[in-house]
């Protein structure tokens, strides 16, 4: 059977992307079990909607569940992947939500052979966390990747696929080593460049705090992310630091050859680099 | 007489700026009259309802005008202020919407003394351009930068704080090199960034165009203003350089740091780091 609308679905960790996940589900399988670590988020994601039932109990809440969703920090996965083993239903479809999936996916390969993993990542986000945030609309339209491992079923992957349908997302099928190395360049080094960004406003701020005044909707946009959640940032950081290294050296190249034609006065260089950056620019997004 | 219903505003340039800024005045003062070199945005300016008169002609445009508003790139705006001086009517106050100042504050020092010249700046923009992008609530709200020179008249500071007021601008009385240098931080380099990581992108696009298809919002919202009107910028970068390769360094040793901190695992250095700038831009835009 894999018809989403028979199963119950334990999601572990209800911040922003379990919370969501939990509500976008909800009504969409048989049942929508939240597992976390504080009573409070279970009484926050009961009042909220998002979910059928909820539990403090890691055992109690994989006790009966069809599919496990673990949607912590990348290394809070890995530590559970390591632990949950012997909770797992035979049968039970294991996959995260974490933003790295290379480590994930390694790790998954260690579970029991009576369950079946896969690793996802939907790339979508806010830069606000936590329970309050989760917003059931969340995976609407996202680009939702599925990171199967060799022994993943057949069935566990058209299940998953469903799974990423039905809460409006647009599933992938990718190795994990290829997601990671896109994912530095077009989320990690996001995050870090606009952390320069705001610590060199800082900085510039010590001199004359007139920055923070005209800071207007270029700033706004640009430093966006790096109001993240610092500890899911680390994590992603600390699982993909080689990929996150090259891209960080890929663009600092790039700053400093427009920096280059700045300080040079090449001016039809810089226009032509400029246009050609602007054009693939306007072109994205639609 | 300074009440702003009574003055003719000139507006020269309709583009994004110009085309809002004459919309937003519509209205509210005795007439826009739109000036600008090519005849079809004369009657787009028209048929958007922006202007009350038009003319693609300098002499004509500037005849009657009680104020004079240049809203073109920074360069073009002092090509104009080193010949439009012989076409202003006595008493005429003349300002500009230029991205950057102290280049346009020093040329209007040369302007004839018949006439009283100011710098303006609104800091709000959007990576669109020309006038169908015009916008009358663009200035809604703004922080608007007004730069008198030392022989700007309490008058027409007084008169443009209202024209400021008159389109829902924020005036804030600046230094044009202060101006300058806080613009380089949160504007100009904003910009370079932006264009640092789309450029970043096409370069690990030609190795795995997967890049393109996980783009989500966090790329989308950093990499935003590389879309801006490359003319523009390039005027920018020219006549800020100094204050521009400023930002760029101190933003460039900024990453470098996290770039070691990464490197070399220094995690607790890094969780303070990342969690100061988070906080810095949780408070910010709320």
């Amino acid at each position: 059977m894999t018809d989403l609308r028979d199963k119950r679905v334990a999601i572990i960790g209800l911040g922003l992307m379990g919370g969501s996940m939990a509500g976008a589900l909800r009504g969409r399988c048989r049942a929508v079990i939240g597992v976390t670590h504080r009573s409070e988020t279970v009484v926050a994601a009961f009042s909220h909607g998002l979910i059928d039932q909820g539990t403090t109990s890691l055992e109690d809440g994989l006790n009966e569940a069809d599919i496990v969703i673990l949607a912590t920090p990348v290394r809070v996965i890995l530590g559970m992947l390591s632990e949950i083993g012997p909770l797992l239903p035979p049968g039970c479809v294991v996959m995260d939500l974490g933003s790295t999936k290379s480590r994930v996916v390694a790790q998954m390969g260690e579970l029991p052979h009576h369950v079946d993993p896969l690793g996802a990542h939907p790339m979508c986000g806010k830069e606000t966390s936590g329970i309050e945030a989760a917003d059931p609309k969340l995976y609407q339209d996202c680009r939702f990747v599925l990171a199967p491992l060799a022994r993943t079923s057949k069935h566990t992957i058209a299940l998953a696929t469903r799974l990423v349908t039905a809460v409006g997302g647009n599933p992938l099928i990718l190795d994990p080593e290829r997601h990671d190395r896109a994912a530095a360049m077009i989320s990690h080094l996001p995050y870090l460049l606009a952390c320069s960004l705001v610590a060199a406003t800082m900085e510039a701020g010590e001199a004359d705090d007139l920055v923070w005044e005209l800071a207007a909707s270029g700033f706004r946009d640009t430093s966006r992310v790096a109001a993240s959640d610092v500890t899911m940032m680390l994590d992603i950081l600390s699982t993909n630091q080689e990929a996150v290294l090259a891209a960080i050296d890929t663009c600092a190249d790039q700053l400093r050859v427009l920096r280059d034609m700045v300080a040079q006065g090449e001016e039809d260089q810089l226009r032509d680099r400029l246009t050609r950056i602007r054009e693939q620019r306007k072109g994205m997004f639609l």
